[in-house]
């Protein structure tokens, strides 16, 4: 297995939306990305502000780009704000600091995918992000 | 109504996947958006290449950039093809010359949005284009 | 086997250099990306110009966004011009549409990377690049 | 001499690996950029992250376009963050303020080239970066 299957993509994202109603929160907006940081599927609910495709884009490409989760690089920008900083302008889809970018690795820990998930606060999103991995049965990087 | 619902969009994307089986197309990634040229829902098909995200949505956005389907628009380029190409790079999404993107109306007329498609010959794009767009109970842009 | 290892792709760039020199070739630069379009490795020989690394990229780059050979890519811009013209804007690494960008794939024809070659004639480029794919024990696209 | 030769950047990439291995580093990626910041040379190591390749150009391009080390950029982002952040946008392959890039100098104290590495801790990124560049018997911009 070396990369999500659309029909894995599309799991992710109708489990994160349903985690999102069950437990309340605002409209949220999912990107589910191939391992090259590559767009599989994306869905932004109803009354989402404009910008969410890049936002939600961004926690997973960046988690990808520097292989870790966005709250990890969230926790780095606190350190080291102008090393993060300095990212944006160097990935063609960003680098965003906050919980919500999830990376998904198959049985040898080596990423397949990733998800962003971006709408309500980031660690609401990072729990929708994780709930939808675990409905396609997939296993996020520890 | 002045946008499309996400779930408008997922039906368009369903239907537009589904007519492509049907008529035996290559995998296609469908881009649904808003009337601002912002992503509401997309689908790529195992198999197809990494820059077809970014291909479909910008025969999308370039539709709804120009006023016009991006059939019209590649005729435009075959007539004015510096003018067409001036616009890539001021389109933050690009402008795509082919068949394939093509916008939605509401019932006076004004854009509610655009579907773009790419992974076959644009005829064939633009046809399931045309379906996903039926299938919603939808109206394109004559 | 998913992408290709970073000694593979010396192999690839070796092999490729020692070709050129071989048929008496103009400096050459070799580039060697990772399916999702990511450089792995890359060499540009003493007397190449400056631009030739996002050259010898873009091929590769382009290779893979539209999973064809920037051969084809060629052959594509001759017929429409406007289309593939349309697709650097959108494209992070570009697409350039002239042979010496050329697809590997694994048993099963799906991609594990690509060569990206630029400094003589085009022609020539590809020939190199063919030469380091099958240094390197791997098959090139059809 | 006024730039660096594809043997030395090779040599100093093979050397600044066998560095890392030696004590015990992640996987790096290093680069070697002409004095004009453009690449000549560059490797990843398998399991290195995608954006590794525009880190490691970044730290030695942004340190040839300042004219000091990325350990110095990385200094002055913490005096000046927003001078140093407006500096991304403007520079073509970015300003990377953190240890790791390292300028080469010929016996006038004039650029020759450059070294990035990113992988592991930025002092230990910079480490191997002079450990490449003392085994090609050059010299490292005090």
């Amino acid at each position: 297995m070396s990369r999500l299957t659309l029909a894995q993509a599309n799991t992710i994202i109708a489990a994160a939306l349903e985690r999102g109603a069950e437990i309340g929160l605002k409209p949220l907006s999912v990107a589910v990305l191939d391992p090259g940081g590559h767009l599989i599927a994306f869905q932004r609910q109803d009354g989402a502000s404009t910008l969410r495709p890049e936002i939600a884009t961004a926690k997973a490409a960046g988690a990808l780009g520097l292989g870790v989760s966005s709250r990890t690089i969230g926790e780095m920008a606190a350190d080291r704000p102008s090393f993060i900083g300095s990212l944006g302008p160097i990935s063609p889809k960003g680098v965003l600091p906050a919980a919500g970018g999830v990376i998904i690795v198959d049985g040898e820990g080596l990423p397949i995918g990733a998800v962003g998930i971006t709408g309500d606060t980031s660690d609401n999103d990072e729990d929708c992000a994780l709930a939808g991995i675990a409905a396609a049965g997939l296993t996020p990087q520890e």
